[in-house]
């Protein structure tokens, strides 16, 4: 498995360079995972937020490791495409525990993760130099388990609303640059939207930029012409799908009708995808 | 927990009860079985399928037992309304085996669950007296374990087409009030959605009937008329849920547009949903 892996992780990397924006869907179970391969996908990430609602916690956190790692691993086995896995801020404070999460998401194999760089109870950004130091300690630990894992640095000052408007930018950019220093291999800013913002960081950052897709994002072609080389959605498909769970519960419950059955997907569809063997398996 | 899950169990048996027809979304995951108790529903089924999906699998006793139970453990936890178990054909052929997986659900708070007269490899009917028997099995573990399980038993002589159309009826009623007599509660009949045989059904069995939603199945409110006691979907909203993530991935892949995030449900408002503490944990 070891070389297999090494394998998927520099072709998982080689992607993110080219022009081309790497688009990644992001899943949060098995069926999600073979839905979006089948929809063409080069690669998956998957979602926090996504996997800790459909095991029962809210997104941050709030979920033990372990779960989070299981959840993983059963994506990685769902598909024959590389999945790098949301490990929010890596599930530690300390090296050894990044370390820890490490060694856990490559044991299910997974060939990417994110690294945030804000603390999940004060929502306040790691000074500078432990942020840059987490990120080393990523690093470290995939290079002792042999891995060239994808590191995906993300900076939460404009999530966070850190500092005035017209320095963030800036301020993200020297982390991120730091971070790029330390190991990482994409910088991943969440909470920018407009094409402006992101021409800037796209031009500040000194390496492959991932972009969150939200309201008011420019399509994929204009993030293309902007420089970005990495197109996320977050847990936005978890949410679609749980806002048409809802609609169906409010009509059967409600009006006790069934108009969800209309152009939905078939059992035998659904069994024949799911009994689809991977490629390695 | 023992206690409560008494009086949980006998809640949701007096439920089948009274005229006005139990309707049973089916969940497969923590996040659908939420989604479902806030629009309402008094009591909740799993289905085989979506939880098989969602961890990897396609439907049919595929899952390891384990996975499938650990999955309706969360479900359970998830919610504070009874939950019974969609677990197939017992997932075992023997009354050992089936009494295992009666143990296994209610250790992790299901109150009922359904048992099918068909075997998984074969697709063949069990002869009628072992299929009474398994029924039998399943009530005396219950039993042992002091929960009044409410057990729907399903027969598939509809969904596998057994015998001539018009014996069809006096087949499947000759087995469920069998399956009565030996202690199910509940009898369940896939296959079947048009109202002359649903009328039929009601009269000739003699218990509570089970009706699944499909393509032509008549209104909750003329499925009330003719006299059916519990309607579920099985797993038409996982299959419409899964319909909006593969038209997610298409359209993001294709187009490279973010239609999906139109009156979609909301980052804080799932976080919300999620951190909702149940009643009595």
């Amino acid at each position: 498995m070891s070389l297999d892996l090494k394998v998927k992780a520099e072709a998982f990397r080689a992607m993110h360079v080219g022009g081309t924006p790497l688009v990644l869907p992001n899943a949060w179970d098995a069926v999600s995972a073979k839905l979006f391969e089948a929809a063409g996908c080069k690669a998956l990430a998957t979602t926090s937020a996504g996997i800790a609602y459909a095991l029962g916690w809210p997104d941050g956190e709030r979920i033990p490791r372990d779960a989070m790692v299981a959840a993983v691993g059963r994506i990685v086995r769902a598909v024959d495409v590389p999945v790098t896995a949301d490990m929010e801020a890596g599930f530690a404070k300390d090296v050894e525990g990044l370390a820890e999460t490490v060694r856990a998401i490559i044991d299910v194999g997974a060939i990417g993760l994110n690294i945030e760089d804000s603390e999940k109870e004060t929502k306040q950004l790691y000074d500078i130099p432990l942020a840059v130091e987490r990120v080393r300690a990523v690093r470290s630990a995939a290079e002792r388990a042999g891995i060239p894992l994808v590191i995906n640095a993300r900076s939460d000052v404009f999530l966070l609303g850190v500092g005035d408007p017209s320095e963030r930018v800036g301020l993200a950019a020297a982390r991120l640059n730091g971070y790029r220093r330390a190991g990482a291999d994409c910088l991943f800013v969440p909470g920018v939207r407009d094409a402006e913002t992101i021409g800037a960081l796209v031009r500040a950052v000194e390496g492959p930029l991932n972009v969150l897709v939200g309201p008011g994002t420019p399509p994929v072609a204009e993030l293309q012409r902007l420089g970005v080389a990495r197109v996320t959605i977050g847990p936005a498909a978890a949410h679609a799908a749980m806002t048409v769970v809802r609609r169906v519960g409010e009509e059967l419950l409600g009006r006790g009708t069934y108009g969800f059955l209309e152009g939905a997907i078939t059992y035998p569809e659904m069994n024949a995808l799911m009994g689809k063997r991977r490629l390695d398996a």
